[in-house]
């Protein structure tokens, strides 16, 4: 993602990964060891990204690069414990926290990075800053118990799940725009760049869902068909139930117990055309997202800039 | 607890309770179903009492109950997680998150929590309070990954045990303290303040887990040595160690593998006469606490409430 800026942007992105590297080694020995593999193994740092790019012109000052490093502290906080709840072993191809250093670690060590996220916007003084960064980790949470509260649920409607996505993926996607508006040079654009952000959020988790049972698994590094065999009720689904009364009638949980099951029915799924309508839906928020900046005053280079980040979000899935 | 204070007192922390209500009945379905029973089965409040007790004389202000309310929260928060680790059942009397709502739905639930303690606190516009409570979160979860890691180790020192103490308990009882002085009409009493609470924090945990090998069952609501049964070491058990040299000698996880083994190796550390070794030292950090505040130029009113607080932590356990 990283031709979408210059080397003002590769500055801020740097020194965010330097940032990050700093709280998870200087907060005991215990992060250092559990949070340093999480850390080491990446991520497309597609937040702090829309950070700077949301914060403008000027130059990656500390408190863009705070805020940058708040928002991916929170990403990695909620992965550690997804990874928990999903028991999962492996992530970007290294173990998790939770594989390596157990259950009760790894949910401390998810605590603290959440901790460490709000204290490093803290530091920036913004009190609007902090306000959004507390929306957008209820909003996950909320997003969590949801999506909980739904599992195996065959009654779930499109917008009891988009607003799932919203709450998920959308919130924090929100935040990092508004705190790029915030903390950085463009004023009073806040909460358009915000509209921007959670849309591709919503964009980006829909297709993330497709891709769950599309595959293949080279790219995704599992099996297709997990949301089906942990009850996570997602659009493909949905859209297929809509289409196959015979699939609709039928109980999730009896009918899919084994991996194998959840791979039969990502095919029966896509047989019935339901990614395709995902994927659309997908685009549809990724140009309402577009139409939503040309609201924005923005420099041309800015806009070529958040432009490509929402193809971005689009063009990982094609 | 409540003598300690006046109708002011009683006035903040009724004031606390609503807005804990609102918090829990305003954030989605999920979250008033999870936690309206914890909030319910109400606690000391201990936090709150701190807050508003260092916050002075005025009339509590909204700025006030924002900050009990935040701290509060974030005690919710760790104990939903706590029960989570522990897969424990019942928390005073009321079947716990996890137990009524199961293990990923009680992650989220405590992380929601998490969340709006600061959000709370971020309403108030108070930079260096929003900083106190992040501190304080970082340091609950070190609590919590010094003691997992330290789990079944026989070399934990009793500096290590009393770090984890102040990690685990001293530091949210030394930000309620700090957030009172920083929001209510005390100022530049906040580091003083934050020393008193920390101090009586520590005194707290070291009693907490004097009672965890002394019971009686019936206060405690569970049986003797479930520290020991999780490997959690504690200072009964160093000070039982460096007196029977036998006990010293033996290995934790091996010896310890039942309920009916934890509360016969109870009886063996209460047979040292550790507990009288470890209710000292609480008392001792007690004293210092008193003794920190006798720096400070309270009012009488104040100094006698605070005073009170400090015995009552040490009363609990008489």
């Amino acid at each position: 993602m990283l031709e979408v800026g210059g080397p003002r942007l590769e500055a801020g992105l740097r020194q965010t990964e330097e940032r990050l590297a700093e709280v998870v080694a200087g907060h005991g020995d215990e992060l250092a060891a559990h949070a340093g593999g999480s850390l080491a193994a990446g991520g497309k740092r597609l937040r702090p990204l829309l950070v700077f790019l949301c914060g403008g012109t000027a130059e990656p000052e500390r408190r863009l690069v705070a805020a940058a490093a708040a928002v991916e502290l929170l990403h990695m906080a909620t992965l550690v414990h997804d990874d928990v709840l999903d028991q999962a072993s492996l992530r970007r191809g290294t173990p998790t926290v939770f594989a390596s250093a157990g259950r009760n670690a790894a949910t401390a060590t998810g605590d603290l990075l959440f901790s460490r996220a709000f204290a490093e916007l803290a530091a920036t003084g913004s009190e609007a800053g902090v306000r959004a960064l507390s929306t957008a980790s209820s909003a996950l949470a909320r997003g969590e118990l949801l999506q909980r509260a739904d599992a195996w649920a065959a009654e779930v409607t499109r917008e009891r799940y988009l607003e799932r996505c919203r709450l998920k993926t959308g919130s924090l996607f929100a935040a990092s725009c508004r705190l790029g508006a915030l903390l950085g040079s463009s004023d009073s654009t806040d909460e358009v760049l915000a509209c921007f952000g959670e849309r591709i959020g919503v964009a980006f988790q829909v297709l993330d869902d497709v891709l769950d049972v599309s595959g293949p698994t080279e790219r995704t590094g599992k099996r297709r068909g997990t949301d089906l065999l942990d009850g996570t009720v997602t659009l493909p689904l949905i859209v297929a139930s809509e289409r196959d009364a015979e699939l609709a009638a039928g109980d999730l949980k009896t009918a899919i117990t084994t991996a194998d099951e959840a791979e039969a029915m990502s095919d029966r799924i896509a047989a019935t055309g339901a990614l395709d309508e995902a994927r659309a839906q997908a685009l549809a928020y990724v140009a309402e997202a577009k139409t939503t900046l040309a609201e924005l005053d923005l420099g041309s280079d800015q806009r070529r800039a958040l432009d490509l980040v929402a193809d971005g979000v689009v063009e990982r899935y094609s």
